[in-house]
């Protein structure tokens, strides 16, 4: 183990709400036994002052950080979770959780429903945001936790991270809302759309029973594909693939790939099933196509009750997510009187780049989290 | 029929390299008992100076204008083809052809193979841009045309219309290039194979083995969704779309379209298998994503042999062929000595904007043709 490592982690579960408890879900739907996996990495100060909650994205999972035995990488936002990093583990306290509908440890439509013993399927409630909110809630009660000195995700994390402040006021000092939107555009809607169009329309999918049975493979891989374009920009799929073929006869006849970029969308797809439930998919593309800050009012007006501190950051060749989203969501803000401020942070890397943009993120967390720390400190 | 209509036109058909002969395509393979559907607009001059070939999209067709008996609107181009249109059929006369490797008329996969009585199907050769062009041209010599006035075209008629002076240079005086590249992107690459891949995974398609039997209707529907958000801009999906929803209750459970741009993308889909065969749309596809200007060297390097004039004309909203691409055509035109010009058109219809922006192409187009026809004629 290096000095910037955290070496080896495990994943952690929580299970609350057993039966006869259950919480009540944004639609009114009821949800009990939920288990949450989740993973903690450095040390809760005594007067807990120090917690963050990492929130991640759309196929992210509990594991951010350091790495578990016999990994071949590490956890998925370790570049910038560790010691000396931008979410500096030496000061401070951080957790992440895995989202409910999700299926990477926490309760989904892969668990099995107490009430039948089967998988849920399409039997499961429609999840929000604000529903994978009020699980981590419940979370962070359980560690002892009143107030989180900051939340922080990019993409669909980046909307929770909006949600947390609002949902509960009180219990969080800051916030970092990185590569995002605060309600998805017709664009986004439309290319969550495609992505679960393919898994239906895979015969395997069977109308979400497919537990025990083949899985719809094929769709998935294909919804992950669209996915991927999305996440690149143009320029970094030039600069990476450009035109290189993988056979040296471009005549082949036939519709197998032949430029390299069309194989690395396979290989991504194709490995995006073996770590992925479809119906996952399916629940967790929805909570981010419903989930819209004007829902019940202006942008502004839903930050009326709101006094976290905010970081907003995104990325110039985003495409996924553009800039002007965020710019719209900093002027709401600020009309609140809000502290909010906002990095456009130049670089070719498109979506991906709130996992790889390294540099620019940590200069702009790092001071960002330190200010949060020393004002709440000093309010003490 | 008003003043500036064509009224009822009627799709023609020309039949050519009758058994035993047959056109050796770019693959080396051969082709025989090619028909190419086609429509004229307009009359064609004694001196034959005043003919201009439309070449259409990915999945445009040889109707360009009017209107055939019982349509419900008309040619896919009519707002820019008519009498006093920006191709305007009282001075010039209009020939527009269905490609070969299409479905609507054409000879192409779905087309019966004379040696074997049956669809081609996958047992169809290979087709390039290169043999786009080159059926055209045998079209061209049919109606007794030496030099064409002009050959325009957006997306896939673009690549036509840059490869037509380079493969016969003599026989085109200029060309009107719209939307497009002069060689695909890897994000342009990546895009057209998802769309592939989703019909191809759809059991239906059975190795392109269809015809008379079930067609690979929801892989083909999938990939015109995708199609279609890659034709729109962010912008215009918005304002078309925005969260607009079908149903009153948001809370629905299941994956059934809510959002309105969901249905769009559902009913374009689902109308688009009536009219478009599943494996034309592999082939064609293929067909632009091999086409490429360097492959025998610099983009400069391919016009040292052309006369034409050219015309770019690229929008500003287009993410899908963005504009910095022609600029980077224009630019290995210009070094070559040749007469070119460029517009990039500000508008929010994104890359079907080479089908509804007619203002600001009219303008462009009517005088470019002008000088191009005035040159024409000073020359002789």
């Amino acid at each position: 183990m290096t000095k910037n490592e955290l070496g080896i982690v495990e994943t952690k579960y929580f299970t609350c709400c057993e039966p006869p408890h259950e919480i009540v879900l944004k639609s009114g739907d009821k949800l009990g036994n939920i288990t949450l996996a989740y993973e903690t990495y450095g040390t809760l100060q005594e007067d807990k002052s120090n917690a963050i909650l990492i929130l991640h994205a759309l196929t992210g999972d509990a594991h951010a950080a350091g790495w578990h035995e016999g990994d071949k990488k590490p956890g998925w936002w370790d570049t910038m979770i560790g010691p000396g990093k931008a979410f500096d583990t030496d000061k401070y306290f951080i957790i992440c959780s895995n989202v409910i509908g999700g299926c990477q440890g926490s309760t989904g439509p892969s668990s099995v429903d107490p009430k039948t013993k089967k998988p849920y399927g399409l039997t499961f409630p429609t999840i929000t945001i604000q529903d994978m909110v009020a699980a981590q809630k419940l979370l962070i009660d359980h560690l002892g936790i009143k107030k989180l000195l900051n939340v922080a995700g990019g993409s669909m994390g980046g909307l929770q991270a909006i949600q947390w402040p609002i949902q509960f006021p009180d219990c969080v000092a800051s916030s970092i809302v990185i590569a995002t939107n605060y309600r998805h555009s017709a664009q986004q809607i439309a290319l969550h759309e495609v992505g679960r169009r393919a898994i239906m329309a895979d015969p395997n999918w069977n109308g979400g029973d497919y537990y025990g049975k083949t899985i719809p493979a094929s769709g998935l891989a294909l919804s992950r594909m669209i996915g991927h374009i999305t996440y690149m920009s143009d320029e970094l799929m030039d600069e990476k693939f450009g035109r290189k073929l993988i056979a040296k006869e471009k005549k082949a006849s036939g519709f197998s790939p032949q430029f390299e970029v069309q194989n690395y969308l396979k290989y991504r797809g194709d490995s995006f099933v073996q770590r992925f439930d479809a119906n996952s998919y399916l629940y967790i593309t929805k909570a981010v196509d419903l989930y819209d800050l004007e829902e019940e009012g202006t942008v502004m007006d839903a930050f009326k009750n709101v006094h976290a501190k905010f970081l907003l950051i995104s990325f110039s060749s985003d495409w996924l997510y553009p800039s002007y989203q965020l710019k719209e969501l900093l002027k709401a803000i600020k009309a609140n009187d809000i502290d909010v401020s906002d990095v456009v942070i130049n670089t070719k890397y498109g979506h991906d780049a709130f996992l790889v943009e390294t540099k620019g993120q940590k200069k702009a967390v790092s001071s960002f989290l330190e200010r949060a720390y020393k004002i709440t400190r000093g309010k003490r």
